[in-house]
């Protein structure tokens, strides 16, 4: 199936994190209309098993696939970890994650060659972090670390003040960080509780977030399958949801960065 | 249907929170058998809308349903907030939720009138404390606060220390706890924070756990009922849990207070 200049592309995350990949895509690539998912019925993804978090994004992504998508992009990292081969394979549009973007945007920003990420259970318990670092560049030295509480922090809007910075202090001690000069972000959510990281981890740490390497692999994608949309034009922008949309959108403005008008409520068919 | 004496005790919750009624009840009724059901793939129902969490409650309860049951504890706080009348309406068997109970045995603690009640976004959204509580007392004084961040402590252990102390400290403040001589834990995760709770609530404030209240009325309805079991023999313990049960086990040791020795993985029919 050849897809068309003005398709949509698709967008979904368990929740509101991945709004922090749409706002890249949205100043990445302004004339391109999108269509994001936020599954809040089935948040978080990052404490549940690969094969339950990838039944989930199946379903997500067919019921993106009601829309005309020329891309879809997983704009979770748990998600991106364990699901990437079976959305390729159940999908007839390019597929693209956040991991091997972040990994690839980590690579070229480490001197020292130790690189720390940090994330959900689930995608720290992938090791898909690891094996793309690896892949970018086999030298580099990685570990990685669940942070289970960086999740709710940021859904709570508690991104500054002691208890983030304790919690951040518990999390990169016990010598995480030693050597390290960069920090993966690998979690959609982490990007608002970064003043903290960055304070904690100290100066000669980078910190890597994936949504603008990801917006920045979306366009390449775009450009080499000739799907760029040419000419100005309306601009479309959905939301949907698997619950009820209030908290949606009063929590998704501070992911996105602007007012979010409306969400629409829909069920998915998960098998 | 005429239950059986022999049939087991149905217990379910998002996930391992509930089993810490399931302790009360084992320690109550010990010759009863039990079959529990943690719905890890969903978990948690706390941020869920009411509709949502009626759709999994339901669900929840018809997979319990394939074992014999004379009785169904809904061991979470959030569906026996918005769940229990259509699960009484679906089920042919008594429904026991946990909030009357609680509700109950905070009434006859309070001395000044003035309770207050912490739980998640959804149990305290949906009025039922509050309507519960004034049922057993119109003359209550009855203030609730969503408390999001305490169900991650608790699953992620950090139940003592700098940063639940915080959190607890941030939740119970501005006034909060003026007058108030009661504080209801309006979630079965919340058992596990009581030390730092207690601490920072003081002396005047007394902490009510709705586990052993609904233990007592579950051991009432069987007996109401003459579905008491009479004489000794083997019980059953079953674990279903929807997701892979690895960290279920590891977690939920903590909230059973002894080891739980395995754990069946189920898939559950949603609507």
């Amino acid at each position: 199936m050849r897809q068309s200049r003005h398709a949509a592309i698709g967008v979904f995350d368990s929740g509101v994190g991945g709004l922090t990949v749409l706002k890249a895509l949205m100043e990445r690539l302004p004339m391109e209309s999108t269509v994001y998912l936020g599954d809040l019925a089935r948040v978080p993804y990052g404490t549940k098993s690969g094969d339950v978090v990838t039944r989930y994004a199946l379903a997500c992504a067919h019921a993106l696939m009601e829309y005309e998508l020329k891309a879809l992009v997983v704009a979770c990292n748990t998600a991106s970890a364990v699901a990437l081969p079976a959305l390729e394979a159940a999908l007839p549009v390019p597929v693209i994650g956040v991991i091997a973007p972040g990994a690839q945007a980590a690579a070229q920003v480490t001197r020292s060659g130790r690189v720390a990420v940090i994330g959900t259970q689930g995608t720290v318990a992938s090791g898909a972090y690891q094996a793309a670092l690896r892949a970018e560049s086999p030298a580099l030295e990685v570990r990685a670390r669940a942070c289970p509480l960086f999740v709710p922090l940021a859904e709570e809007g508690w991104v500054e003040g002691e208890v983030p910075r304790l919690a951040a202090e518990r999390y990169l001690s016990e010598g995480f960080l030693d050597g390290v000069d960069t920090l993966v972000l690998g979690c959609t959510h982490y990007p608002l509780l970064a003043p903290v990281l960055a304070q904690v981890a100290g100066e000669a740490v980078t910190l890597v977030d994936s949504a603008l390497a990801t917006a920045d692999r979306v366009a390449q994608v775009l450009r080499t399958r000739e799907l760029t949309r040419l000419e100005r034009g309306a601009v479309e922008r959905h939301y949907l949801v698997t619950d009820t949309p209030q908290r949606f959108i009063e929590v998704g403005e501070r992911f996105l960065g602007r007012p979010l008008a409306s969400a629409r409520q829909v069920d998915l068919r998960v098998t």
